[in-house]
């Protein structure tokens, strides 16, 4: 394959199609721009949530078990953090400290998180271009009806429970692109939507100007992966969230909340495709290597389509 | 006992006399002043070795096997820091990184070393006074055969090989004495120096102008209990540097380091006597609880012999 594929993604569904990409698409050529808008900093270390699930699963570090974190993880820093009465709504394991600790030294000495990033993918041996969608900070907000929370207290130490209002990514609009980000759009053969949240994973990356306006300007078909499957999101909070915002948790939605973004779509079978763009259907679960390697094969066989 | 005890002290072996205080002398009348010569920043973060062994032996956590760090300690954080090709000579457990990150976290909020400890102590159930010498940065620099050195580097890092002609404390000078520790030194009935090296651990509590005027200006008796155990220490480089500074590995060579600043002494049995202070003997090995308690017991009864 020579294509030169791109994509967007967000937490541990997206991370799945971008390992199916890795399957069928050589690292040179493959780039995925990955959300920052969950990141925020926790005990003064910087977590990066969508980046580690990212490097984790592409490296098979991940703990698929959990969905987040490694796999084999030990304890023993939460267990002394609760000792010492710390802040332990948030579990950060002892294997995966070690990121967040590298990536604040880093910082302190002044390299961007796409530089940080960039290394950590070296190191695991990993080909693609990992880009974070800004250097800048950006960070996701939720208007709930327990108040206003950052997106972390809202996923995990309320488990999603409160309902959302709105939602804003502060930074966003100030925010410049990481190096390589509008590059990478702009001379893609294929952009992929993975199949994250479009309002809380995909969104944010859709916030930050620059990266919209390669988008809207890009030369290169763009296909999205529905996170819908039977009507119901795989993991996370996509169906409560789309009642909430009183959409009906359907194809239709998403493709209604892209808009002309979207060149195609690739939807679960079963699932009732939407009325406007093409379409093409499979098993969009991602259990096995082999399913993700098909489901990025059957997006990227449409945007093929499409191109033509 | 009614005797308000002062100990100052280092690394393992100060906290082994320690621990036998702690069975001895009522916590409120307890106070360990420690050295924080070998303290320094690792990965971002701040380490006290002497006072996070103090920490662990009396809470008894430590890794007695090791010699330091903690009891059943996991090493996910070392495997993951190696596999990004991150700084490994210093080894931080995944247990032992709780008070590294909860510190920094402090001292970013603000907090002295001083106040952090006491926080540490309470949360782990420990009643005594833990007081670093200082909240100033004094650090412990060698000037061997292979370059200048700071502690950690000569001690973790280089095994202590290096040959010591000259031993600095970089930033004592014009470090002043944490708060409780002058006050301690002042109001104390008994005043101990723990068997810890008395260049490398017990003179950066000396080179802080503060504490060693209170230590010549105290009322209470002052008794040292020696590192050696049969012409030789216990652990770590005493007696290495003892042959490197052209000193005989001898009591003499203790007594006459400190020189009037101490009233008495207490020495293994078998070994022979400095001809200066008063001296009680008896097996300073403490490998045991009963071992400790009696060892903090012979100091005691020494300083009060003197006292009267």
């Amino acid at each position: 394959m020579k294509d030169r594929v791109v994509v967007l993604t967000g937490g541990v569904g997206g991370a799945k199609l971008v390992k199916g990409l890795q399957q069928v698409v050589p690292g040179p050529q493959l780039a995925a721009i990955v959300n920052t808008g969950d990141d925020f900093e926790h005990l003064g270390l910087p977590v990066s949530p969508d980046i580690d699930t990212l490097l984790y699963t592409l490296a098979d570090l991940a703990n698929t078990q959990l969905g987040w974190g490694r796999e084999g993880e030990t304890w023993s820093f939460m267990e002394a953090i609760r000792s010492l009465d710390g802040e332990d709504w948030f579990s950060l394991g002892d294997g995966d400290l070690a990121l967040h600790v590298l990536r604040r030294v880093a910082k302190e000495a002044g390299r961007p998180l796409s530089a940080i990033t960039q290394d950590f993918a070296r190191q695991w041996g990993l080909e693609l271009s990992i880009l974070p969608m800004s250097d800048d900070p950006v960070a996701t907000w939720l208007e709930t009806d327990a108040g206003s929370l950052p997106f972390q207290r809202y996923f995990v130490q309320q488990r999603c429970e409160p309902r959302i209002s709105a939602i804003r990514f502060e930074g966003a609009a100030s925010a410049v692109p990481a190096p390589g980000v509008v590059e990478a759009i702009a001379t893609a053969d294929i952009i992929l939507l993975a199949p994250s949240n479009p309002w809380l994973s995909v969104d944010p990356l859709l916030a930050v100007p620059g990266l919209r306006n390669a988008l809207e300007t890009r030369q290169a078909p763009l296909v999205a992966v529905s996170p819908l499957v039977g009507g119901k999101a795989v993991k996370g909070p996509t169906a409560k969230l789309m009642n909430e915002l009183g959409l009906a948790v359907t194809n239709q939605s998403i493709a209604d909340h892209y808009g002309s973004l979207v060149d195609g779509m690739v939807i679960h079978e079963g699932d009732a495709s939407p009325p406007g763009p093409p379409v093409l259907v499979t098993n969009t679960l991602m259990t096995s290597d082999e399913d993700r390697r098909r489901v990025a094969l059957v997006a990227i066989d449409l945007a093929r389509q499409l191109r033509h």
